[in-house]
């Protein structure tokens, strides 16, 4: 009879993990917390640095999960223990016994809230990068509360990335590249429109992402290294952005129509729940441990539990994806050599 | 009979999918055009993030290599062609066939006397990152040509990189945090010294980037925004650096005894060669091309050729790591069904 491996979470990670523990023989079992496989991906509109759709990336990896793959949706994991080395995963209720656990339960973004002189939640034209690509999904292009079209933007890079003040020293990687992303979007729906990205370091350090930032300079993007201090709301729902601009030690004023936080990753607390029993620990940053960065990035230091994707850390689909193979050849090897 | 596989390059991504390789059942043949294996990472003293001394990682991948890998030292692969469904790999006047390729040929540090303006080659203490690496490994502390300690050195960040000019309009990701894991080591090294950064953006968007960043301004590294313009030779070995102070707006000139240039990483020539045979064409920036970059990051699209590590794009080691498991996964996936 096949082993069977538990995977803990539905993002990109989890379904690459899924197809490639499917195609060496095993019967997985996949978690997923949401009523939908993707992760936060498949929420997002289109992905850099091609602006290629998400849900053609989604769509293809679902395709490729055949009837080996029991998906399990709206399930959270509340609990994974041992047992005469195996593993029973408790969820909804029930609980399954496998043979491997991979986690792929991925990152919550940043709440913006507890920033709380940025003003989301406090002023209605104060979004997210993920409310944003909700309105490029569905809309096309950004849209104020009251319906009218912005016709000033401003993206606030490192919301919840780089900032002890909230207990996120580190950088979340992928959102100077979603930023400038997205300001290019913001430009080629509204070309008349007048678009800015506050920074502190433009991270465009992959394939392309230099690229994307030229285009951007030459669509018209403002690029001003600077970090939001407050924001405050003006008449009509406009939002006036105080910062420092650190290239000419000046303090700035914006007045804008609307306001796009990039909110970083940040560790779930749920995957630190689930460690406790597996005698595993969270990381400085609170991701998941990894046993050898160099050497063993997919192993936990918990025999039979392996680890993909962005829940050890901020993270991008490629490397992602990789890490998900990575993870699903060390579980098969430590199946077969059981 | 078990088929046959060859792995085109012996660092990090050549020696891990070597590895996966052979556990998977395979034999494998390893080029390798150096004497030894490890590629730059073999010749590295110390890594980021966390100062880990190279040789330990790479006598790790080495030692788990067995008797089916035959690995070719000195052994430029000179052309790659198809033959009746397999592949004849030549090299030294011999030709192997074998069922698979995976290209983990690398990179080449960017040569840096292409900056002239910089003055490698001709100021005798203006060196790169990697002869700093030398000087670690071999007298732990750097030393200027008459055997003098210097009491002032200056990183330049993005010396091949991000520079149209030499056309290198890439960001070779792993200068940053290497900059600054030198520059903390020369402080730890010569507690006196006076250290400089000289960089565009500060890229540490990895686990441990930002711990480390921290530690270098505790440590006394004083960072500067700016690019180098140009350097000339003082008395006594010692050498000015011309700058623009971009926070500041003004230029800068600062007189140091050392300038260490973090050199990029740089497609291979020797690669770009061998893609034509494959009816492979480079990427943009020169490198290998991969078939989908978020969901087949390491198939091309010749079948039968897979591809890992830094010949794809600057990459850091764990992501090498992950990307040879996946290549190595996909060969196997390639050969059981063929």
């Amino acid at each position: 009879m096949s082993k069977t491996v538990a995977i803990i979470g539905g993002g990109i990670a989890g379904l690459e993990a899924s197809i490639q523990l499917e195609n060496l023989g095993y019967n997985v079992h996949l978690y997923e917390k949401d009523s939908q496989l993707g992760g936060h991906a498949g929420k997002w509109d289109r992905l850099f640095p091609n602006k290629r759709h998400a849900s053609e990336v989604i769509d293809s990896l679902k395709n490729r999960i055949n009837n080996n793959v029991q998906v399990n949706l709206a399930t959270q994991v509340s609990e994974i223990k041992r047992e005469n080395g195996a593993f029973l995963v408790a969820s909804n209720g029930k609980s399954q016994k496998v043979d491997a656990i991979v986690l792929t339960t991925g990152f919550e973004l940043f709440p913006a809230n507890k920033k709380e002189e940025y003003g989301y939640g406090i002023f209605e034209n104060v979004i997210t990068s993920a409310e944003l690509e909700n309105m490029f999904s569905s809309n096309g292009k950004p849209q104020m509360v009251d319906g009218k079209t912005p016709a000033k933007v401003a993206f606030i890079h490192c919301v919840g990335s780089r900032d002890e003040k909230v207990n996120r020293p580190y950088c979340s990687k992928v959102c100077c590249v979603t930023a400038v992303k997205q300001a290019i979007e913001v430009k080629e729906a509204l070309p008349t429109s007048e678009v800015y990205c506050l920074y502190m370091d433009l991270r465009m350090f992959g394939p392309g992402y230099e690229d994307l930032y030229k285009e951007a300079q030459v669509k018209g993007v403002t690029f001003i290294r600077g970090r939001l201090s407050e924001t405050s709301e003006l008449e009509g729902g406009r939002v006036l952005i105080k910062a420092e601009d650190t290239l000419s030690s000046k303090p700035l004023k914006i007045s804008v129509d609307m306001v796009v936080l990039m909110v970083g990753m940040s560790p779930l607390p749920s995957t630190e729940k689930l460690l406790k029993n597996l005698e595993l620990t969270p990381n400085n940053d609170g991701f998941v441990q990894v046993k050898d960065y160099h050497l063993e990035p997919t192993h936990t230091k918990a025999e039979g539990v392996f680890v993909a994707g962005a829940c050890t850390g901020p993270n991008n689909i490629t490397d992602s994806v990789n890490a998900a193979y990575s993870a699903a050849l060390e579980v098969h090897k430590y199946l077969t050599s059981k």
